[in-house]
């Protein structure tokens, strides 16, 4: 066998894989991107150009954020608590407006270091200037699937409405076969996208086999609206147009009936949760136990910094975990291996990278996080999944490899430099109070 | 002046004051166990023995959790997602029964070392063994109100029910005076103790002038077992028995009718929220706004580690604020003022500490606490508040300070020696899991 580039010993090892193995003082050996092994202790003999000692710690799957918007962690607290309209009419709005490549750049790396910190191998973003967006998480070297937000009015970055297929087109192009970076078609909602930007954007996505992702019945208004509008409801109305399969991502989906649940489930649509934003923004519950009872594929995400405020992914599955089972008024639902589930291999499906990542596996990329477990609020440890989902914070998260590339050791991180990235921010968010208060 | 023994600098100051005053650049000063200069930085003059630089961070009163049972932190994780009575009757009693002094006392140390590194500096204990949870929270240099659980049933700590109020007293009685142990009456359950009961440990509270603290209407199960036991429900049958007044502190408080909660604020009855424990035990939604608007004083509480399973007050902060705008459907509910205010100097006064703790004025004890704001999920800060409810963790905690000791110091605990604390727990955690598989 040819020599590791890097082997994690000492660790227990979740492996995420059909089984949900887990190897209490497993190893794992990455060789180029790619794990080449995953065992246990015995095979000494396996050498490696650099050892990483996991000192009893977790080694799972680098978790998968299924949906944000990660340069509006520029906004992160700007506005709070406020009734929605006022809240987006008032500050997000307008500081949007006035948006440009270096701010979404500026922002991302910084969303990029928080998300590498607490744990985030992968994330999924929609957003304005994607193509700065694909260019910082390159540079942070994590992976991601990015698309332009896409809707009927002017961008500031595209421009007029009718450009923003071809600005992501030449994303899907610029891109194609880059080992970190994915494109997806990303019309925003049903309500600010014409039938004809939407039946678009589907055959965009399907000319290029890539995925199309859209914010779905986020909230009762949208329900609503859509209603009014075309007499039928969300996911109705996305059916009628032919838009329903396996390569669609519906964002959020809080508002649906069963019947709109089992139309999903019978074309293999992929759904992202995002808990806490729903919770912040008093969107709503989605009905994600039903879902799941249809196996349909749903993953976890944090959404926007400014609806959250926070991209931990940890956190998210604690309150995915406790939210459910209040819903439901049942301590058994969404247990913690479900939701780890959710948060890795489940996550990496619902965005057509399940082959790639997601679990531990021969063959599959290396993208590895390392949990340090020797921590009070972690000890005693009885059981591994519980800690993660319930007691774990992302700080606790100790190593970070993507790609076969460690990205943070010992909570350093290697690929970013923050003091620069915080002082670049920190410059840019005094021009963000003045957009907003005039 | 005298000269200071403690001066903080270079931090905003969330002061927690009647006036909410946030002081930029402000400066602390401490002598003795007390605080004895809130200002700006201009009075450079002061002297002080030992100097500590906020860094730019939040320097604001140590947090306040008002209700937990800190040795379950042995249990966390034992067992999760099951029903309730499989929980409680496979895991948590048959551990429970075997409980000794020495296993809660380890639970209590390893309890605080998790307090103080999240930023909390009081904690209200019901548990067996308290005399152990005052000796533990003691050597932590934690302040704490802690009071022996009783019920109708044997004891493993002082046997037979009748002993339970004498070992009480005696608790009273030897903590008298103590700066940092206060001590209360715990009756259990309204379901657990008799009338007789109840009245008595009202008696005794009233007696020494100590709060009265019981479990109430956590769960829809026990409200119906009062209803058919007594034909009243949980705070009518309080009321009843003469209980309600301004020393009853009630924990969960989750299923209560308007009248009640009239009841409750006619009486200025005090309640400690738990949001994270009722989601994960399924129990339900607790009508806080509805108290808030009646000026009840509310304090926010992590209950065990075995229902949460962390003593994360921070964490408890955002769901607590998230829960309510979901709960209402109103995104201007449980604002991010409101939620701290309950973590800090209300929940002091829901203890009956409020003119002791909770908030950085003048001759109040020094309990306070930095938060380092230089990371990136705390980058840029435009609204300190909402940073701390709803972007911040436990461990973004730099330095606490307690009766005006400093017990952390850049995360590193001074009162605790954690390679001790967890080297104990993981052996007694041994026995514990063959206390619960036979």
């Amino acid at each position: 066998m040819e020599k590791l580039d890097i082997l994690i010993k000492n660790g227990t090892i979740l492996t995420m894989d059909p089984e949900n193995r887990i190897l209490e003082m497993g190893i794992i050996g990455i060789h180029g991107d790619t794990i080449s092994f995953v065992g246990s202790e015995e095979n000494k003999g396996l050498e490696s150009k650099q050892i990483i000692d996991a000192k009893g710690g977790l080694v799972l799957p680098g978790l998968i954020n299924g949906h944000t918007h990660a340069a509006m962690s520029l906004f992160r607290g700007l506005a709070d608590d406020l009734p929605l309209m006022e809240w987006l009419n008032n500050y997000i709005f307008p500081a949007e407006k006035r948006l440009d490549s270096d701010f979404v750049f500026a922002g991302t790396l910084l969303a990029c270091a928080e998300m590498i910190l607490s744990g985030t191998t992968t994330f999924c973003d929609m957003y304005l200037f994607e193509e700065e967006v694909a260019k910082a998480a390159k540079q942070a070297c994590m992976r991601s699937l990015v698309g332009e937000v896409l809707y009927d009015f002017e961008s500031p970055n595209y421009g007029p409405a009718e450009n923003g297929l071809r600005y992501t087109e030449d994303l899907i192009q610029t891109w194609e076969g880059d080992p970190l970076v994915s494109i997806a078609v990303e019309p925003h909602t049903l309500f600010t996208c014409s039938p004809e930007l939407l039946s678009a954007s589907h055959e965009l996505a399907i000319k290029y086999n890539v995925p199309l992702i859209i914010h779905v019945a986020e909230t009762m208004n949208e329900v609503n609206d859509i209603k009014n509008k075309y007499g039928r409801r969300p996911i109705e109305h996305l059916h009628s147009l032919g838009i329903l399969g396996p390569h669609l991502i519906a964002d959020h989906c809080v508002h649906l009936q069963e019947d709109e649940i089992q139309l999903m489930a019978d074309n293999q649509v992929k759904v992202i949760h995002n808990p806490e934003s729903n919770m912040k923004l008093a969107s709503g519950i989605a009905p994600i136990p039903e879902m799941l009872a249809k196996q349909m594929t749903v993953g976890l995400g944090t959404d926007g910094c400014a609806s959250n405020n926070n991209l931990d992914l940890i956190a998210e599955m604690d309150t995915a975990a406790k939210l459910h089972k209040l819903a439901s008024m049942d301590t058994t639902v969404m247990d913690a291996p479900t939701v780890l589930r959710m948060a890795t291999i489940e996550g990496a499906r619902a965005l057509g990278l399940g082959d790639m990542v997601g679990s531990l596996e021969t063959g599959k990329k290396a993208d590895i996080i390392i949990v340090d477990t020797n921590k009070p609020h972690l000890t005693p440890l009885y059981n591994p999944i519980s800690h993660l989902v319930y007691a774990a914070r992302g700080s606790d998260v100790s190593h970070s490899i993507i790609n076969g590339r460690l990205v943070m050791e010992e909570r350093r991180l290697l690929t970013l430099d923050l003091y620069d990235i915080m002082g670049e921010v920190r410059a840019k968010s005094g021009r963000v109070k003045k957009w907003v208060k005039p």
